[in-house]
């Protein structure tokens, strides 16, 4: 089953300690659409200027990407430089032009409006709001947010909490957000706003999900060598709304080997900058390091 | 299998941001015990002054401890005070008085020395050479260590690393002892430096278990009750080496469980001040807890 995706479209300069590239391929949707690519059949809702590209979407098509939904305005791409750290855990932004994406306004193709699983990437509430104001009783819908957001946009936040399924944040969005340091209770305050799962991401820690009656915590990965963290947020949860939506039902067993995917892909994505890295990853990849996420949890012998 | 544990036996006082308790059961060497004489028959080695309460020498000896090592000497028992923050992350000492503590010297009964298991409690590392200089051949020697004895005793712990076959230390002391931001890397860093088994520590966020060829990722436990987190980590590595202990050997397999079994019964310790609910705990719930891990953890259908 099809997932319609909105989120920014970017031309992203990333800086690391080691090396810099400039006007990639970037943005939530960019990330989450090819993550969730994987898994399932993705519509794109973005907007990008006319210097857009041409590789980048000829990238998103050959994923198999519908981009009735990508509108090209006149003008330029979203562009957004970052630094990371000698750890690669502290990010700096360099600079914002949101050029196009100032204005944007989603608007969904008809083919769009009854897609039974949406994602809401990381843009400003109001624009998720309006998102979905223009589907058809979705059998799922995964919203993810920001630090940003729960600063300027908290009401517009917290409405739409009680519009979605499931939350998707990082560990210091969550205690932000919630104002609770232990993460548990994090978890918990989430549900009470009203998504049925809350998702904790913990980055080399692994992630929480919290539903009623349910906790789960989704094992770390040994990764080693990573070469861009951007964009890893996104892939999380692209291709955990896109295994969800192959297997056609978020039941809680569901979710679990879809946090578990979600880690797996974002584990590829950081191995290089941009989506090189997923531009040529195969199924197989997955399969196997979803094994080896199995292997290195296990503990007790069945 | 017996497990010979050495560590230091103290009489806590505790501040919480709810209530402060004076002069309870405290130091490595009693909660590793305990929480290890759950699992197999173990034998302390520690020193007490004078002042020591019978009650606490009873309690050891009713779960079976064999006090043959524990040494009284002329004095006042160590003494150390501390207060939790609120969020009872971070940890301020108040008061140390050594004590006797400052001159002990572990003797080791004639007994002792041939204890298969070995567990060094967090002392310094000079104090847990002369026990390993006692010892014949034990099957598997544990070592934990602190933040202190890695700033002022390092060349000592340098050697002592050559001489165990795991050490178990929290993530930001593997971080300062192998100078590596990442846990992965420091992980892989402490095994170069000698033990076979590398056990990372990180409080809410579960555990890491490395060794040549293998890693772990043992699963965090939604624990939203915390009392006193005092202990905690030693009663993680008395449970760990006491179910390896009742193992009866130290393969990789048997110490992912051994790590689990560490967790569930440092989740018990901190939900009561110094060993009170270590006291009550009966091994149906130790069994019920493991059986919680493994369900909060899965996401495979075997």
């Amino acid at each position: 089953m099809s997932v319609v995706i909105v989120g920014s479209i970017a031309l992203d300069t990333v800086q690391t300690p080691v090396e810099t590239h400039a006007d990639m391929l970037g943005g939530s949707a960019s990330y989450a659409s090819v993550a969730a690519s994987f898994f399932a059949p993705v519509k794109l809702v973005g907007v990008v200027g006319t210097d857009f590209p041409k590789k980048f979407t000829q990238l998103l098509r050959k994923r198999g990407i519908d981009l009735a939904g990508l509108q090209v305005a006149e003008g330029k791409t979203f562009r957004w430089a970052g630094v990371y750290e000698w750890d690669y855990n502290t990010r700096r932004t360099l600079s914002v032009a949101l050029n196009v994406f100032e204005k944007f306004n989603p608007t969904l193709p008809a083919n769009y409006a009854t897609a039974p699983f949406v994602m809401l990437g990381n843009i400003h509430p109001s624009l998720q709001h309006r998102v979905l104001d223009q589907v058809r009783r979705p059998k799922f819908i995964l919203a993810d947010t920001m630090d940003l957001w729960i600063e300027t946009a908290r009401p517009d936040l917290m409405k739409l909490l009680k519009r979605v399924d499931a939350l998707c944040l990082n560990d210091s969005e969550a205690r932000q957000l919630t104002g609770q340091t232990s993460l548990i209770k994090a978890g918990r305050a989430l549900l009470r706003m009203g998504p049925k799962f809350a998702v904790i991401k913990k980055g080399e820690h692994g992630a929480l999900l919290f539903s009623n009656g349910g906790f789960f915590s989704a094992p770390a990965y040994p990764l080693e060598d990573i070469h861009d963290p951007t964009g890893a947020g996104d892939c999380f949860a692209g291709a955990l709304i896109g295994y969800v939506a192959r297997a056609g039902r978020a039941t809680p067993a569901v979710l679990r080997r879809a946090i578990v995917h979600g880690s797996v892909v974002a584990s590829f994505n950081v191995e290089s900058f941009s989506l090189n890295r997923l531009e040529r990853l195969r199924p197989a990849d997955i399969t196997r390091r979803y094994a080896e996420f199995i292997r290195l949890s296990k503990f007790h012998a069945p």
